[in-house]
């Protein structure tokens, strides 16, 4: 039923290829399927003005597509002279999902920058970003406490997200572009081991009921855990 | 325990005034206690390019907040050059959650511009604007009707949104400042009859169970309702 | 022979309602007829950084139109990207004016923005917006002087603003937006006590005389008298 | 008493040399003592969007300040990525004025742009732009006439401007700029023949009478017509 | 003598690997040592408006620099709201070599955007970007010939891109970063065949003589010869 | 042949004339037959941020053309927001060119800024930008040094810019614009004394031989060295 031939509750073939560019304190090409994220995480030694003082760290995202990662050419933001309200929203929702799985205080203050750019998209790419930060940031925080600059892993559960949507009247996982681009109703899901980091589901043009709402999110609780396997295979 | 000692699940003090400029098609003044939002609905005859010749309405939206609307002047928006990724997000939400309410086919070839701005803020804003901007948008559409250029009623239940979060370890429903500050673990629910629209739950330096995330499910559901009685009476 | 049917020296209806926002130190709602202009004062403990170690206040004043304040919508600014040319001219008029009627080493070394935002238009929204923001800027000041931090009141006259023009041919008092659309020849003037601040008289595609010229001044005069009564009324 | 030794209703020396730039259909050089305008006045046969099928004509202006035509070096303001509030305020100015002294109908459907750039400053820029401003249209509208796509001449009385304001308590014309730079009261005066076009007093930090505005009012009347005299010989 | 051991006339190592995503209508990853240039070649129907009617096609080029492809972190160009003055130059360059070698009148009224991505830099963007690019646009219309949509190839020669420049007193061929960083002489040359293209040398804080110009010329001769070999190779 | 009459090896007439402003330290308004450009050198006494404590002195420019120095009018850059691509492609290689002739230790930790603005261009621009550009350098440096805070002269040769291009088939010296917009190959070529600092030989639709690239550089040593002779008569 669906384009892919895909399982209702079937991920995409997932890969986390780990150090692919030789500057970045940690970095990673993330697959799922043909949605591809080049991650990388940049240290800086001094923490945002804000957190000037209180022994706190940061860890903050951006997030890009390169002009033709999709279907049909996009204009470049740099050309169009600002980020558009869907990349923000994107790069303060990594950014926000991977502070949730840190310990600020272990961290200590420095600032880690996590990139997102998206090589080519096919679906999910907000959710590939996410999962690929979380080895990128996890490998740059490895090359810190190697250093012995931190002491105490300041991470714990790799931080996953997958998207689930409704498609054909059917709750899927991992929905790719074919299955977002029909669905009224989708949303993504983050989580670190058992615990929920965040939940947007949103329908445009639709809407959903609690008893779609509690089967979303069991295969959100499904496809994270797959998906934290693989990031802590990528990482080991 | 609450800051204004109100019960777990007790929303605040609810009012919607309506017919609060006399130029706008639809307009109220929705106040959620300390929160205070002026939404009016602009109606335009022809639609955004995009849908020129598909038979489509569409409803979009703005948010702003008056400078002085919150605790310590923030910076005007218009001053700084753009819009910031909190408005950018909030507008688009907006916009989503109504949209998610109309009938675009009976609606027809017109846009209806909801501008929502705070003039007061104490948390919350954003769903009081969704709730208010519907408000607005109904009496926007009731004068199309009287006037016989819309014949069916393209909107249906009242799109009501209200906040929940997990405050000093409690579900809490609809929070204000002090709370909103204070908890590491909320979000907005938009809902219209008993279906759901939007759910959005972050957590910011924090995770949520399973658990905690159906009984604030639960607890958006009656606020939901409340306000939605509430919107019946205004546009009566 | 006024559309409103007003006497050509006749003000429309006068409004200060004072204390309408919880968070500002100073505010009104200034309502001149249909005209709607809410003002904040905001206290800063610092001056601008041109004003480190001189001992000098200031006072600073920034304007804005909601969307659908007017008529037919106009594009919220912080959307275009910048302020208009209007709006930057009229915050700089406000501004100015409110300065002219400070004592800025009885203020000392802080700086107090006014917000003037018109939450509804029908013509005279700059002077509205002065007359309404000196209410604002005193209150601001009452309070800095009942905490001891201001020992001599930097505030005399209240500064009040007023427009005239010429309007089927006769020089008439406080232009309404029928009124000032018609009007080749318009312009403000603001005034504290007796003694005059600023005059704007322009003309579109139109000339004056001299003649006129002291017609207006003489409707200006008598217009600014009254409004300063109104002004110290909603201090008192 | 003035720091030029000028006399209080003495005009400083006016030069206007024309036919300064081979590409513009109008120009000249502008010097008012010290302070140097180059306008030029440019064609188009398209009228702006808004005027289109109406009949009428427009004028429009610019104005810039080459970086260092001021004492010290300015930020250039296409390098700011804006014009400041200043420029915008000035160049509609201008636009308002020259606009006053044109018959829009006997222009026909086209646009004139006149730009004013200062090459050298030093105070009554302004003025200076829009009394070269006005024999660069003229220039303009005489190729115009002479080609026969004008045939009833639709610019009149030369429209001149000068500043005045009170130096030292005396009631000064034609201001430079160590003289506008202390004075606490000053303005400018834009009249066509005997008629007034834009009175613009301003105080900062300080007042005026109703008598000091007669005072000047009278300076400028003078100051006008001797401009105007210069306008006509340039253009003979 | 080099940092990198090579010779004095010897290139990196080249690769070019095509095909590298599934959307664009030509695409390469151009290795040049650890230079590694993501180039998209996307086709758009219709010409800028400029050409429409002219029967020409038309040639641009973009180029960007992911955040983390540099030793330490730059600002996100779409973060800081423009494109920098080396970004705009350099685009301006890939898109005006590639468009010499093109028979505008061949291709037909149609565009071809050519995006030049850098995933990881050490020296000589700009020319591996203008190899790559020209291999992704001969692929797009190699796509474009093949469907028969143009009939007479419009590419002749490939065109190629070296830096060269005198480092440590010595002509050297395709400088790296090492090398650029330390060059106070260095240019860049750009070739079809036999023919120049583009010869952009500078000297920042030197300078050089004809005689070394020649050399320069020389090496540059060489070394676009042998990437010609491996542009042919990659399209084969 | 060529449209001016000239030799295909002859200049324009060259006018150097001094003290044009009477603000800047130095400025020269430089005249290359119908190409008129005014360039001013504004001396800080802080160097850039990035040279702070490093001894060293610093150079940049700027370049504007006034809106009517062409043809047709141009947009303002300060109404459009910011430089053009060729703004600042231009301005960069006029201050790079300018400090390859600056000893930056002799001059000390000062900035320079050379502003060039087009006040009439008929061709060759950039080139008059850079050899006036030079002149109000060499002034302004007179100044320091007469003063005494420079002590050795941090300028030696002139630094001098010539355009060259085919035209008709012929190499020729210092195009014109009717002459430059045929050209498909011309280029700027930047020298002191007999030392090159800067060769941009670009083709647009078209290639060159290195035989033409050999014609090229010989004239544009010519034209260099009598630009150089201009160049030191203006400052003797």
């Amino acid at each position: 039923m669906r384009p892919s031939g895909r399982a209702l509750d079937e991920l995409r073939a997932v890969s986390i290829e780990t150090g692919v560019t030789k500057h970045a304190e940690g970095s990673c090409l993330v697959r799922m399927g043909d949605t591809h994220v080049l991650c990388t995480a940049s240290l800086e030694d001094r923490p945002p003005p804000f957190l000037k003082g209180t022994g706190l760290g940061w860890v903050t995202a951006e997030y890009g597509m390169l002009p033709r990662s999709t279907g049909s050419r996009m204009r470049r933001e740099a050309t169009a002279g600002k980020q558009g309200g869907r990349t923000v929203e994107i790069q303060r929702l990594i950014g926000r999902s991977l502070r949730a799985g840190v310990d600020r205080v272990a961290l200590g203050e420095r600032q880690i920058t996590v990139d997102c750019d998206v090589l080519q998209a096919d679906g999910g790419t907000r959710c590939a970003a996410i999962t690929g930060g979380w080895v990128a940031l996890k490998l740059a925080v490895g090359k810190l406490m190697k250093a012995g600059e931190v002491r105490t892993d300041p991470l714990g559960d790799p931080v996953s997200a997958v998207s689930c949507g409704i498609y054909a009247g059917q709750p899927v996982l991992d929905l790719d572009y074919p299955e977002d681009s029909e669905a009224g109703v989708d949303g993504n899901f983050v989580m670190a081991g058992n615990r929920l980091i965040e939940v947007q589901m949103s329908a445009e043009g639709a809407t959903f009921s609690r008893g779609e709402m509690d089967q979303l999110l069991a295969l959100a609780e499904a496809g994270c855990a797959a998906l934290a396997e693989a990031q802590r295979a990528a990482v080991a």
